[in-house]
């Protein structure tokens, strides 16, 4: 099967010791790669009694077939482990060019396993692994890393590593590549993981090329497709994911000051939404390898309170999270703190919700200054947002709490915090209002890995169409019917650009599952057909839940944060809604094939070839 | 201000002391008596800090104003407490004659604190009490033991006692009173909270008289009104209150199969419902005081694997929690479970649900016969549903799980046994299907003892109207507008019920609120408007739900078991309904002047006198 370098990394740090293993095609057949052939790897060797901190959790890094060869926005690698923050499966994934090269130097993937007695790094190079001393490196940066590891290597490598969060166990703490044109693995705390294993960094380099079943009829199609992407991504081009951000205040979706925001925000909305930051702080764009949008910024900030910041600028989420969820609206204040979570490696959307949650902790007197280092931890206070961020990264005073992420922050704190403290299954909810999006509703609470945007469901309920999985054209968002089965049709094919490891934003572009399943075939040299490939996409997406059974998740973990079930957002223009979660779980299973208690049937697995 | 005696008997267990206490008037005019005068003193003298089983709980009972006039069904007496099932407030009552009698011998309520150093019962009989050692009746059942109190003390006394499961600590242990006529105040484990301070018994007796201020006046009314109510109640007359079982099965309100049962259930239905109970065990029925409905049943069993069966039969919650709860179709095998929990002294209610919860956790292999004592604990079989009664009045084997009712016992057990322990904060659900009844279920998921059939919201949406607060027809089941304030709403009266104590049947019997607060003028001699009246009906549910607040509850613990939010009970004539909680909370928080934690904002504190 072509597509494949047909090797995986086995890193055991307890042992010191790097071993090949040949990749199982018959596995890659049916997880494809990234997230899904990760996944099978997790399940299989780890399990509910695995400390996610311990040298027993796993840490797999994984290229899919796409990567290394022409097909656009291939940039793109996956981490899968069990998570600090959840307790239960996780995943992130991240673009650049890491995943590319790490083909290139001869794997498609990286296990992790073990610990090792002091700090170290891993150089993967041509087809060889070899484990280095860091000792020097820990406590760096990501930025400055990045530097030193390629002085350490080569200038050409690519370099995935954790910053001072995911040493310090940060339970959000990230994985960033490619230096300051920062790309973040964040959600779940894989830097943390990586942090508990004494790895602070894995290089990559490479000349070597992935064998292409049809060169020839893919180059073809790509020829064919990619200007639509590029010119459908015009806007995300020029202003960046955060262009839409005062749609998605018009529409009730930005996140208000820890969700609980009553009526309009449009003039904050415009000072820190896309076109603002261009104005203001845009020194240009940047592109994953492949990549035809460019939704990379490149910022600089060198005045002012906030000066420098230089690099990577903030996404939509990092804009939201750290801005509008705080009622911060100085765009420069949150590229700072956009910086401070690269540099320190940690999740900008946990971050910003865990210091919104504070804010509110603050405003309701469960904290106080005492707690603070007496800071005025108040809504809209940009100054402060930075200077949690930055005790968040280094977990000093509040920010050892704060870096629990908020179900653990609010648990310690007591009293009535677990009322504001916003996750699913432990994982804080990104930048979309589930209460505008009933399929997104039900998408955050059955997503495996916790509250989670790139579920994407609300996405086909606003903009997108997608007829190979019977959305025509984009659904009512407020409709009821019908979307649990969208939320899991949308579930599952999110699960095939997890696993092929293709950008989601080419969806945007037009991109269309066809194509992608050409390419796939094209990549690969298999006949696998429309149904064959859904279906692999419902295997994954079944293979994490059952992951999460064993780990004790079920029905009741498949819920929403009490604010987005009983607090309307009023405001003039806006379509107060609250999604019925029920209803909508109960279609949701039903079309799953699982119980109600939110188990895969035996026959539902079966039928997968689970 | 008459309708009162005047008098608080104090009664210190460590101490071993009684003392009288003077009924402070402006109090009694705030909360009435019964729920809310008891509410008052648990939250003056408890906490979050209190033990539920250690000696600084409170077990207080508490008579209205009513008791002991010529008010129809005024034979009530209340029971408050903070609970150790719920670990929050409860409360529980009961007819009979118990609650006249106390203020015929003087008092109008009892305070017990403390833990007396052996068994003691308490004996008041004309304005004095007494505490007697009563270690010989340790270990009695509530039946021989009513016949031993009074031969030790006067044959007329009535006895309000707990049996073997009070003093085991069944967490939903219950006090009965009126020996075979027995009477349970089952909800809540006030009993195991009597059992946990070694008072085994209050026998009271007295033939002084409370003072009416319009006796001629009330004479009149009650003249013209008893006679109706006494009518439109002949049904409950003749086949007691399980005599609707049929048809809350056609409804799909009966619960069925730990409330999982799809389709229809008539011909069991048939075979447990009250004109079956009437035709094959009834010997007679009974009143409580001033009573003109007489619902009691008094059955005899003297045959058969259940033989001997002798005095008061299932009402019926009992006949369908231990009933088709478990799909035990076998009326006389009911019987028998209801007379051993009204011996044993426990709730019907819980016993119920946790028996049924077993039989799940059996089905689904969770527990095997290994945990049952080889017992096949199998959906329908009666004569397992008696002896697990038993094992878990004895805390025998499995019995010792199942007493603690299912909230503990599901976090025992483990695996996904928490999908199928249904409970709301702690309490086991009674058997009206909350999918059924919009405002049944935001009731149900708002009532401060936890779920409870006695919110009675549902009841306005089925059969009956109540004008003066705006509810002049019964609601329609499945809408959801006007649901959450038509719950706060209907709570409120059920407070002034349970404070007058009063009846909540005379409702079926056409009584209105109008003719209750003339009552209560007439009796106490005050001028209350209805605005007033009602008013104070809130005071009553927003000072439990403060003494909640304070023990930790607010938004996270007012929803309903994920059973009756995700899985519709679907079946041939039935018009399958999951409510729309979050939409119904948040009408009701708005209604209610709660925030959207479920907190009453300090402004409608402040309205209340709170």
């Amino acid at each position: 099967m072509k597509g494949y370098m047909g090797k995986i990394l086995r890193v055991d740090l307890t042992k010191g010791r790097v071993e090949t293993e040949k990749l199982d095609e018959n596995l890659a057949k049916k997880f494809i790669g990234g997230s899904g052939l990760a996944t099978k790897i997790l399940y299989d060797e780890t399990g509910p009694e695995t400390d996610t901190l311990g040298p027993e959790n796993r840490l797999i890094f994984m290229t899919g077939p796409f990567a290394a060869t022409p097909v656009i926005t291939s940039g793109r690698h996956h981490m899968v482990s069990k998570s600090p923050l959840t307790g239960a499966y996780t995943e992130s994934d991240t673009g650049g060019t890491w995943g590319p090269f790490l083909k290139r130097a001869g794997f498609d993937g990286i296990v992790v396993s073990g610990k090792a007695n002091k700090p170290v790094y891993l150089w993967v190079s041509d087809g060889k692994a070899e484990i280095r001393d860091a000792s020097r490196f820990w406590g760096m940066d990501t930025y400055d890393l990045d530097e030193a590891i390629r002085k350490d290597t080569r200038p050409e490598a690519v370099v995935a590593s954790i910053g001072p969060a995911g040493e310090k166990g940060v339970r959000y703490a990230s994985i960033l590549n490619d230096g300051r044109e920062a790309r973040a693995a964040g959600r779940g705390g894989t830097g943390a993981v990586m942090g508990s294993k004494n790895l602070k960094a894995i290089a990559v380099h490479g000349k070597m090329e992935v064998e292409i079943a049809d060169p020839e009829g893919l180059r073809a199609s790509l020829k064919e497709i990619s200007p639509m992407v590029a010119k459908n991504t015009e806007g995300m081009r020029k202003n960046g994911t955060a262009g839409g951000l005062a749609t998605f205040e018009a529409l009730g979706s930005l996140p208000l000051q820890n969700w609980k925001f009553q009526g309009r925000w449009e003039q904050g909305a415009a000072k820190i939404a896309g076109p603002a930051m261009t104005e203001k702080i845009l020194t240009g764009n940047y592109f994953c390898e492949k990549c035809v949008i460019g939704c990379g910024r490149r910022v600089k900030v060198d005045k002012g309170p906030f000066a420098p910041v230089e690099g990577a600028g903030p996404e939509y989420e990092s804009v939201a999270m750290l801005g509008s969820l705080c009622l911060v609206d100085d765009i420069e204040a949150i590229a700072k703190a956009n910086e401070i979570c690269n540099r320190y490696g940690m999740d900008t959307i946990s971050a910003g919700a865990a210091i919104a949650f504070a804010m509110e902790a603050y405003e309701k007197g469960i904290i106080t200054k005492k707690d603070t280092g007496e800071l005025e931890l108040l809504w809209g206070r940009g100054d402060v947002m930075v200077k949690m961020t930055e005790k968040i990264g280094k977990r000093e005073g509040l920010g050892q709490l704060l870096g629990e992420g908020v179900r653990i922050a609010a648990e310690k704190l007591g009293k009535n915090a677990v009322e504001f403290s916003l996750h699913v299954k432990g994982q804080e909810v990104p930048a979309h209002d589930p209460r505008c999006f009933n399929a997104g509703a039900v998408g955050y609470a059955t997503i495996n890995r916790g509250a989670c945007h790139l579920g994407f469901s609300h996405v086909f309920e606003r903009v997108l169409s997608m007829p190979e999985i019977g959305i025509d054209q984009p659904l009512p968002r407020l409709e009821v019917k019908g979307k649990g089965e969208a939320a899991a049709k949308t579930q599952n094919i999110m699960g095939l650009f997890d696993s092929l490891k293709l950008c989601k934003f080419t969806m945007f572009g037009g991109l269309k599952m066809t194509p992608i399943l050409a390419w796939y075939n094209m990549v690969t040299g298999l006949s696998v057909t429309m149904d064959e490939f859904l279906k692999t996409g419902e295997r994954i997406f079944n293979l994490k839940r059952m992951y999460n059974v064993r780990c004790g998740i079920s029905r009741k973990d498949d819920t929403l944060p009490s604010r987005f079930l009983s607090l309307k957002h009023e405001g003039e223009g806006l379509n107060p809604n609250l999604p019925p979660l029920g209803e909508l779980l109960y279609d949701y299973y039903k079309f799953r094939g699982w119980n109600e208690e939110g188990i895969p049937t035996p026959e539902k697995l079966k039928e997968l070839g689970l």
